[in-house]
């Protein structure tokens, strides 16, 4: 199971050179992605740059209103995903696309209200949110495409309980998909190194991490990086052996991380 | 095989309430769907206003350079595709989105050079352009979803066999999978009750045709028109036995064309 990030640095060439040799080796993978510096493109574009809040327990996310998740699905499910798919056709994968809605891949419950913190430290409720979490992942459909040769591409929105198309965090899903699949390991490709004792400093890797260090790892984590520890944090909890989140910006990422690179978590 | 238009006045949620209908009954349908009015809107919103041009066989068709190829990934594979996905999944369809990149769903050859007439009547050839057209289909993956209760929802782009994106028209891309598929019919919901003697007449419906006629149909179909008709003749040369083109904008559209409103091209 291999997350890509939506960072713009990621070398998503290089990680279809990478995906097609080991799939060439015999290796199953199915991958998950993200959009986000690309869906803040667009969507600044279209004259709605991007809101982000942060939730009560630190978390921070998008805020999508109807506008922004009509913008979110074009650039997950359409162009990101789209492109990813046409990259590893062209170099002999048999990859196939699919968004949470797809099969009813993804669902889950909307959240309906978000409880966010205001920068002075004030919480607030924001209604009219369309995200949400996982909830379960149609396993069935997975192992169809698995067996018949083809490798899934997956991306969210997933599908909420009313039918709706719902934004749900691309690590947290992948989580998911990894938990459904009995996956043994859950890679998920980053623009660092890893998990940095210094957010500032590159050479401040952590190498390896037990389960019971995810606390203090929460507290070194920012950003981005702290939605990364929290899937890691759910993969081992329901049965992943091995998280690894490790550097996707250039060379063969997943051989990288295959031979030890980047900050593992068991 | 049903065609769903991508003109502003088709009634989506009226087609997936007839088609969550007709599925139910134990018809199988596959749904092959435009977005060229939502296309045109999104790129003008980016700063890329439409451009259209006219072959020298008199198709008009969009220009597509790498610019708008993107635009038109977002918009077909990602934001139409996945809202009738969802509309569908929200009716207990068991809908799955797909571009023709997908599973390598839809190939072809990209056209490399378009020889255009100008307004003026002179030719032009034009380079550059990312358009092309379906060779082949992969059978086996629609047979693979159809035979587990999926109901496949299938856009353009396909992919060229350079391993591009690359935009197809979605009538003659639904004509090919009518015919990979052996459907019995291929029916095409367009914002017109069909095939009009007078296109300023929405009472000027021509309710049968022999394939013997299409020439003479040819002439009398204009702009979008004309490709429905082509797309009609491709499906019946190849073995299809009906092709129906009629009012996908209220009611039962599906249901009215199946008790023989619309024009029946046999």
């Amino acid at each position: 199971m291999v997350k890509v990030g939506g960072g713009d640095d990621l070398d998503v060439a290089a990680i279809c050179d990478d995906v097609a040799r080991q799939v060439a080796a015999g290796l199953r993978l199915v991958l998950v992605h993200g959009g986000n510096r690309e869906l803040s493109r667009v969507s600044t574009a279209l004259g709605r740059p991007p809101r982000f809040v942060t939730s009560v327990s630190g978390i921070e996310s998008r805020l999508t209103d109807d506008d922004t998740m009509n913008d979110f699905t074009m650039v997950y499910a359409g162009r990101v995903n789209k492109t990813i798919v046409a990259a590893l056709q062209a170099r002999r994968v048999n990859a196939i696309g699919l968004c949470g809605a797809d099969g009813g891949l993804l669902r889950g419950p909307e959240k309906g209200a978000l409880r966010v913190r205001e920068l002075d430290g004030r919480e607030r409720v924001i209604r009219g949110d369309r995200s949400g979490r996982v909830e379960s992942v149609n396993r069935d459909l997975l192992m169809l495409l698995l067996e018949s040769g083809y490798t899934p591409v997956i991306s969210p929105p997933a599908l909420s309980h009313q039918g709706r198309l719902m934004n749900v965090d691309g690590d947290r899903a992948a989580a998911s998909v990894a938990l459904a699949l009995g996956a043994d390991q859950l890679i998920i490709l980053t623009d660092r190194p890893g998990l940095l004792r210094d957010p500032s400093d590159e050479d401040s890797l952590v190498r390896s991490l037990g389960v019971d260090e995810l606390d203090r790892a929460m507290e070194l984590a920012q950003g981005r990086m702290r939605i990364k520890v929290l899937a890691a944090r759910e993969a081992l909890a329901g049965g992943v052996k091995k998280v690894c989140i490790g550097d996707g910006r250039a060379g063969a990422p997943v051989a990288a991380i295959l031979a030890g690179a980047g900050t593992v978590i068991h």
